[in-house]
């Protein structure tokens, strides 16, 4: 049963544009895969294993990544309903030689695959395959602030500053130290910290830096502290409520380095703190982008590209970026990263924020391979999303459809990020 | 205009699954309908034809009950845009002989339908028949700590242990006397209590029940007492505030009994104390399952099917299941069981959680003759969704798209409840 | 690509219907625009042209209207994807000649389409022209309290007394001389301002208005207030804190004077103070008509017609219209009022609030212009919601779906505001 021959056409089209990644968790130094155990080892798979009942046994580091790969395939048939069970078969039929005419991986097939990554992964090349496969041609990093920034090709892996530890663990005296440890300043009150930040903000853009960003919970309120209250924790090693002021002060360096500010809005960390690595972390749908005010007026020369992590806050960031000039909503995260949140919230954006301002997708990848299964996922929505809004209604011509499509893939990344 | 033929045949299909209902609130001696009083005096149809402008002078227990058939069918022209309507069509057309090609029913048909009903419903056999026509082979129960469980084949009405009274009635002089009438046990510390309450639970799941349930307020958040705390409170006859203690103890038990715990979550009772019968309840959107994170935490042996009023929280039911191997989604409940939220909910769920985990429906029903036409909408939505999420995108053959249907009708109803 | 031809038939039937709109922001006695600036002016297209990038320069009152609107005209290529894009180029079919083959305008068209709209403006007949082309027969209001209701024929724009400021703005010492000098009552305690409100509802309902309105705060609680304390508050000159008791005063006279109150809920202002005129209002999505449960169970003879902000409420507006019998769902509002909110709001009320109680759709319009291409947005989505839920599954005839689409349209409000 076919689908609709528009949206085919639209899809299509839209595959043949070179993506730009604007976040990812991507070690350029092991950008790719080394086994299937990389790929399998995904949060998203282990986290679906285990929910559907895989004890977490061979999760442990000193397993044998065949048998983890074996347990965690063994496990399929519980979740191959699922998004993150499609952009495996995508994976398997691109990178693996699974057939296109086989749509399901079963127990018995988890060796056979094991074996084919093995082999694939190994072919010196693999990387540029990748990227060619993709049709990627940059993509973000994820990087701490006192992450090396060299041995690796700027142009292709750009870095971003990410700075949750800095403002969520900054009470945390292994933090100050990596702090001084990178810029030689040793912070003592808010004027030694702004200078230990700037030199931050100073050797990323230095070394192609396009991005700051952060992951915030549900809770968060950003809000300036003035030097004295700074002065006066750290006088009494009171570090503990300083995230608001410290968060504050990087929005001031992303100012005053004009770098866009990727805010990703409403993890609570650790809900479930005996789930599987990187599997614990939910949310309290009662967010509200209200508690960002003040900092989208006071820093109107910064950009804030914005993820929420529920679609029922969508309208509200479709809302504010439409009053907002800074504010841009950007990609679908997370536990709103699977199709029907996809196209209800693309929907909502794409017909009511000034199309310049709109970031499609970001894939949010620790591996190179999943960046086509997660773009391919969004694409087909995108295409959906056009026919039904725009090209059907006889709103716009399959060719302008795709040059919108082409906007929020990639032209708004460019712009946005000035990459 | 014929319907997509492809829904046709899922649909078609999965109206062949015999059907275990997991929640309702069937009077196992008195299981079907009279008269056509006790289909039409269903607090949906009172509710709306109320809502839609009805005086509630025939709704007392004195009046007329042809006399009440007559009202409510008399202001159905004013509802009869509701999924409601839909329902009582369908039993209009299946069990009360309304020819298929009449597609409405208006104020003259109320003699002629309540004229039919009171002779279908006399038949020695309705029971039976309605069992048949609606493919129906068990279905569960709600009952009080100290209902009587005898008298009826727990084979198919399968009693589930409802602890609403205990949890929130406590206070109530009456509740305690009854728990200490039906277990012999005089409550007065903790220890006591839990005595008194796994005597319950002994009598429950020594009669075949297969479930524990409770309804919970948006703002209900459980949490452990100490014995002390419980000693103290009951000492000063204290007993307000002890329902977060109870609960846990509750939670406690299900594990020990290995009884899932059926969680409903959201209602607000008496909003409008002037409605009328089960027609006064209402909700607070804002509710969050965060509030139940150490529950889930601390019970990882225990099932939580969880049902949640508000479609908006969908996503975190849908997140907390994907995380929680203990937290599964559970069916579409009273305001959230209309077509545009069940289509959207169960989408979202069903692109995202292991199908092994997903509850697809409930009736609900107080009356046998309901679990028809509810079944019927729910499967009808399940077929477009599979038809759209899978067997169009050429992720499922039809096969297989009934065969995940059906997995979310009937196989995970056995699974989780080990029926 | 043509769209359905069953939608295509439902909405040319539904175009048909002559309009009654029950709220806009016409003032009679400039109800039409004098030129394109009257159009462009109107906040979406300043809010939209300023978020993707406009400066402010042009909008000062002092800047020439050609001027402003090229620079609108020529930001448009930054937001011709969104809704009020499609409104824009509806208004220029229509009203300004663009040829039907045109389907966009760019920076080139802001000269031409300047001076058709300065020639077509300026016709003497051109407010019937509108009223014909629109099939617009009447009009709702929004008027300030003291505003005179003469000059204008109340039968085709029908007064509504707005009380946004008697609520939230009756500490300024202005409002209590506003109302001093409308209604010659000097207002020191409960009763002289119960009479003096009084006076108000008495003058406008001699005036021929059908309607009272407020909008709200997301934390709005209305309470009443016994006259004590009013009598306290105003001896100590304090009339901060007296918004939710003047609210309950002017319930009572909606109730005495029996005229329907709107409630439009949600609503922050001046979130974004830097933004343009009337874009700076956003809203905190975390609100619940809970907080109207006192309000709407102690005034059952009062209709109120409510409008929510966010469509994540939809679902309790959907389920208090279905409870309470004085509630009811009211058009589709501002951030609200864009096809996938419309679409999904709309579906989700006529499946299950009685069909009598739906007030389908208002235009919010500021001049008359908007009111077609505004009512067209709807009715197309009308159309194809009627298609989807009612005539292809065989629920209605297409007769009968224009029927139901009709009540929506027109019927109800005739009946709910008795015009």
């Amino acid at each position: 049963m076919p689908l609709d021959q528009l949206v085919q056409n639209l899809e299509s089209a839209l595959s043949k544009v070179p993506l730009i990644d604007p976040h990812s968790h991507i070690d350029p130094l092991k950008p790719v895969s080394k086994s299937l155990d990389d790929i399998l080892g995904y949060h998203y798979y282990t986290e679906l294993a285990h929910s559907a009942g895989m004890p977490q046994t061979l999760l442990a580091p000193e397993a044998d990544p065949r048998d983890r790969v074996r347990e965690i395939v063994k496990f399929m048939d519980r979740y191959d309903n699922t998004a993150q069970y499609a952009w495996f078969i995508d994976i398997a039929h691109t990178f693996l030689g699974l057939p296109e005419s086989e749509t399901r991986v079963s127990a018995s097939d988890a060796d056979k695959l094991f074996d084919a990554a093995q082999k694939t992964f190994a072919q010196p090349d693999w990387e540029k395959q990748v990227f060619e496969k993709t049709r990627l041609e940059k993509i973000f990093l994820t990087n701490e602030f006192d992450d090396p920034l060299t041995g690796f090709d700027t142009a292709k892996y750009v870095p971003c500053l990410r700075t949750d530890t800095l403002v969520f663990h900054f009470d945390k005296p292994e933090t100050r130290r990596r702090l001084e440890a990178t810029t030689g300043t040793h912070v003592h009150d808010a004027a030694s910290l702004r200078r230990a930040l700037a030199k931050v903000f100073l050797r990323f853009t230095q070394n192609g830096a396009k991005a700051c960003a952060i992951s915030l919970p549900p809770t968060f309120h950003p809000a300036p502290f003035d030097d004295e209250h700074f002065y006066e924790q750290m006088q009494f090693h009171d570090y503990h409520d300083l995230a608001s002021g410290i968060f504050w002060l990087i929005a001031e360096l992303c100012r005053d380095f004009r770098l866009p500010f990727d805010l990703m809005i409403g993890v609570n960390r650790k809900v479930y703190p005996k789930g599987v690595y990187q599997g614990q972390d939910l949310f309290d749908q009662r967010t509200s982008l209200i508690q960002y005010r003040d900092l989208f007026n006071a820093f109107p020369e910064v950009t804030f590209p914005v993820s929420v992590l529920t679609s029922a806050q969508n309208q509200e960031l479709m809302a504010y970026s439409w009053i907002f000039p800074n504010v841009l909503p950007n990609g679908h995260w997370w536990y709103s990263n699977t199709p029907p949140f996809i196209r209800k919230d693309l929907t909502e954006r794409v017909t009511a924020v000034p199309k310049t301002k709109l970031i499609g997708y970001y894939s949010d990848a620790y591996k190179l391979e999943f960046v086509k299964p997660k773009y391919g996922m969004y694409r087909r929505i995108l295409a959906g999303v056009l026919a039904d809004e725009f090209v059907r209604p006889g709103v716009l011509s399959e060719t302008d459809a795709v040059a919108l499509g082409t906007r929020l893939l990639r032209d708004n990344v460019r712009e946005v990020f000035k990459v």
